[in-house]
């Protein structure tokens, strides 16, 4: 294949840098879910750490360089579930951490980044607003910007996660992917393109935050104004450059799922599987919902990414997803 | 000290016969729970697999043995989770597999059973009476008994879970263990007296269940007329004398927990962890909550050992909490 920005030997050594306890995550075969989705189902399991997210991945990596560089300040931009990864890396090793993030973003994400000692500033705005102040924060300051996706290690450390499926003793024929900024889609399309180049890697975004899964679909970069999903993981409206072209070489293909497939796909991980998962991770289960006979007879995996939700939220969404059932 | 029946080498030996996917499970820190519990807490969880809890530990071994043996048959009496597990570890061998069980036995886990392709027997009657049965069904028939807690097998696969969290990076003080038959306490808690013997083992057990902690502190078997606990899985009235000789060498301390307290467990599981458990797995956090003096300043272990929950009873209880709490 054309190259990626992503490297696998340099993959392979990032697991060194990446703390034991966010590798080698549970990946097991869940039967219970397969009567509602029809096809075999695994599930890569990256909530069962301390920060409830694969995110960790990452900034163990970022993290792990900065200390080593002598450059302990650092700034990011984020969702909640990358500032808490980097909350809690930068802990580890002494850095000093702030964290952008959207006033409007989950307080379990808010509440556990300034727990673990990182100066937390939040923004009137979107998540790409709080990018673009961490960027700015960077300059002024002068100190270092985390940028998600752009900085190839946070793509490297998600791609960890693809060395452990193509090491799995099971084979795979599909592995479903959120898709927000592209560090997870791309690391893990980069290895799956690398090592089982068999394996057809699906890109899941809500319809209500497309901008990525355009841009993929029309090979150009398309944003838009607004999002309207309760991914609030996933919800970008800008899509880089660079990651959408290491996404145009790896991604197999990306769908859009509706909002009451997402919540469909929570209800069922709670219900068959015993599993709080937040909306992004659920759009693999909801493009299954969405489409059970493009993946029937086919195994697939699907990476649940995280878990951190509020619980008056998630008891709203699936509570009403039980009434609305028959 | 005195000798358990257990033995260290064959505990390490075990391992071998356990597939990986059971094996080095997720053990973390989660700071979360910590102004909640007033103390370091870190998880064992055992729910991330195709069986939900811990007992395919057991089972492996034990199936793994009547494979060789090419004895293919065999039974159990289960309160559910020890059955579903053998059915696992019996189809991926081939054996034949009976359950017998509570008719009374929460739904998921029968569910379970069957759909593993095992034959189920519901009695009209308590675990103790499964358990009975299945021994009966065995003579009657001639095959194979297992024998949950009494077996060996069952405590030393069981007891893998101890040898990780003592190879593990983190030291701690004290491991709070659910305590039903037995194998779990023991197993684990061998493996602390044999290998880290200043970690503190903590039992802990339903107030509406406590044959086997009342048997442990009088040193002597004692047996309750029924049991009355939402905690299934360790709902036995009739401790077995070789089980209770073990505990009286490897436990430190057995308590007794309100049904409240299990309740409240599992809230605080729920909202502060994003962890669904079954009440069994919320034991130790009740103990802490009912006992926070004792924990306080000390980092505990809690295994959260099952996962298998009927979740109209769970949103029953946990809502039940939430509308009660101030």
């Amino acid at each position: 294949m054309q190259e990626t920005r992503l490297d696998t030997a340099r993959i392979r050594a990032a697991r060194g840098a990446i703390d034991p306890i966010f590798r080698d995550t549970p990946l097991y075969r869940c039967e219970a879910l397969e009567p509602d989705l029809g096809c075999a189902v695994s599930i890569k399991l990256e909530t069962a750490n301390p920060v409830r997210s694969f995110k960790a991945r990452g900034t163990e990596v970022v993290a792990s360089q900065l200390a080593d560089k002598g450059s302990p300040v650092v700034v990011c931009g984020s969702a909640g579930n990358l500032g808490q990864a980097l909350a809690w890396s930068g802990r580890a090793r002494g850095l000093d951490v702030t964290v952008v993030a959207s006033r409007f973003a989950p307080a379990v994400k808010l509440d556990r980044i300034r727990a673990l000692g990182a100066r937390l500033e939040l923004v009137d705005g979107d998540n790409e607003m709080a990018r673009a102040r961490a960027a700015a924060i960077a300059r002024h300051e002068g100190i270092g910007l985390l940028d998600d996706s752009l900085d190839i290690e946070t793509c490297e450390g998600a791609a960890t996660i693809g060395l452990e499926l193509v090491e799995a003793e099971s084979s795979f024929d599909a592995v479903l992917i959120a898709l927000g900024g592209g560090a997870l889609a791309t690391g893990v399309g980069h290895v799956m393109k690398a090592l089982a180049p068999d394996v057809e890697v699906i890109c899941v975004q809500p319809a209500g935050a497309p901008a990525m899964t355009r841009s993929w679909r029309q090979r150009r970069v398309v944003t838009t104004d607004s999002t309207d999903t309760i991914a609030d993981a996933v919800a970008g409206r800008c899509p880089i450059p660079e990651v959408l072209n290491d996404l145009l070489l790896v991604g197999d293909d990306a769908v859009l799922v509706q909002e009451a497939s997402i919540i469909a796909g929570m209800r069922v991980l709670l219900e068959n599987a015993g599993l709080v998962v937040e909306p992004s991770a659920a759009l693999g289960v909801a493009a299954i919902l969405e489409d059970r006979d493009r993946f029937a007879g086919r195994h697939v995996v699907t990476i649940v990414c995280g878990s951190n939700v509020d619980m008056d939220a998630y008891h709203r969404w699936v509570d009403a997803a039980a009434i609305r059932r028959p």
